[in-house]
């Protein structure tokens, strides 16, 4: 209550007696950290973000800090800027008491990078997937519309080239500045990149071009605005591919996951057995199954 | 030279004299700004960025800060927190005197993708590159030792495979969670990506090994922890490769930009002229001059 808030803002340093237990994760490019400690003897988490700059303070901070030459070079010099602090605060969030579900929402999974020969494919990942035999009912249900069939944006319903276009479930259509949508095979036995050949050419140009073309018909999009890839690992094994707007820094889009469509189309036409033959490399996180069968094998 | 850097790191605060002509961008998430201006009667361009949290200052942090707090609901509580300048410092990096390419490069653009066949590369890309005849002077300045040189991380003498590894600019060194380092080539002799064939997987596959071994010698990062890559188009024209570490999504780390080195030795050796028949896909920024003769060739 607003008594409460009192008394707290009248104390000089709630978080001075804090105690960190662990560093659950962080962000060096966000400038953020999430950490799990102690406050008065009851379990918390304390969320630290360093604030956006703000245009109307600059000039008090470039007159007022303290600068450190780090280095320099030709028109290039770096240096550290120790600003006063009330130009350059951090948003503090505090949890108290925090339960275990809070401390298992803020935990980072670091993740691996994994060297996958075809040998290790065949060897370690392919009996992982098929064990696991991961459901994708809710997919099978997308292309039968029983379910999501109002949020389909296009259609190719013939069963070898066809698929059914939707907005992924990160998009909330709001904007299209971080356009995401997600083509799906109706072709129901390809798994992955691995499963791909030049059989399945005329399936990956007709989703790559009638793709683009709706994307440009409804959202008003052209080609040049578009990134299109596959994962891999996939998040599921039924052929998907993934639209998201060029400049919307998509999750996933990083180059040690995302396959561009189009290169994925060039490597298939110069080898037809281009994704048999390959080292293919991709992230694990560390609480991953398949992380650990790689470990067994001896192959991380 | 170091003469000037201990001249400059005397002075009590180079940018107090700087007045703010406009902000080129900005970003939220990544709290940094961009920013153009004069400092004294030059033109300028100042970059401010937040540095990352630190797990082994948070005890003062914690202890050391001020807190005001903002809001408080149930267990969820947040503050306003004022760190001591020292721990909370801005990295801060002048480039002076700035040309007009510089402001350019900082303002925010959106950017196109681009589809290089290589015709378009020896008839479009390849002419601007050397009409422009960008500098690579200060790569040549780490090369021969006259910047920087205290900087090396590692480096490898030999003319033909030989390379400089040192921490990118972006990089404060202050923790690993977002490291990221730049092994520059000896050779002079290549431009980008599309010089390569398989005469220089010797200097490839060298600069792949050594620099995971340094890495992993003077930060402890094993290769799994590592994304390894080029750029294509790079920001210059001199072959580099970027080393980032796995789960920072280090700008530039999209697979629309991105290729794994990995990938590239791989290509090349199943190829020797890989990168001399493929097209190539890129984005350009709006205001790119590259962009302008795409479109002028009807390319876009």
């Amino acid at each position: 209550g607003r008594g409460e808030a009192v008394k707290e803002s009248e104390r000089e340093n709630t978080l001075s007696g804090f105690l960190t237990t662990a560093v659950l994760s962080d962000s060096a490019r966000e400038k953020t950290i999430f950490i799990h400690g102690k406050l008065a003897d009851q379990e918390a988490v304390v969320i630290l973000e360093k604030t956006p700059f703000r245009e109307e303070t600059l000039a008090e901070i470039f007159n007022g800090s303290k600068l450190k030459l780090d280095m320099k070079n030709d028109i290039y010099s770096t240096y550290r800027l120790q600003a006063p602090p009330h130009l350059n605060e951090i948003k503090t969030t505090v949890v108290c008491p925090a339960t275990e579900k809070h401390v298992n929402k803020y935990k980072h999974q670091e993740s691996f990078l994994v060297e996958e020969a075809w040998e290790d494919y065949q060897s370690i990942t392919l009996p992982y997937i098929q064990e696991q035999s991961f459901s994708v009912q809710w997919v099978y249900n997308i292309l039968e519309k029983k379910a999501e069939a109002e949020r389909i944006v296009f259609e190719d319903p013939d069963p070898e080239t066809g698929f059914v276009l939707l907005p992924d479930f990160k998009w909330d259509q709001k904007q299209v500045d971080d356009l995401y949508l997600i083509a799906i095979a109706h072709k129901k036995d390809i798994g992955c990149l691995r499963d791909l050949t030049s059989d399945h050419l005329p399936l990956l140009q007709n989703i790559f071009q009638k793709g683009k073309e709706a994307i440009l018909q409804r959202y008003n999009l052209p080609a040049s605005k578009l990134r299109v890839y596959l994962h891999y690992q996939p998040s599921y094994y039924h052929l998907h591919v993934h639209f998201t707007k060029l400049g919307y820094e998509a999750p996933g889009c990083g180059v040690e996951r995302a396959h561009l469509l189009a290169d994925v189309i060039q490597n298939l036409q110069s080898d037809p057995q281009y994704y048999k033959t390959r080292t293919l490399y991709f992230p694990l996180r560390a609480d991953s199954g398949l992380l650990g069968r790689f470990k067994e094998a001896g192959r991380l």
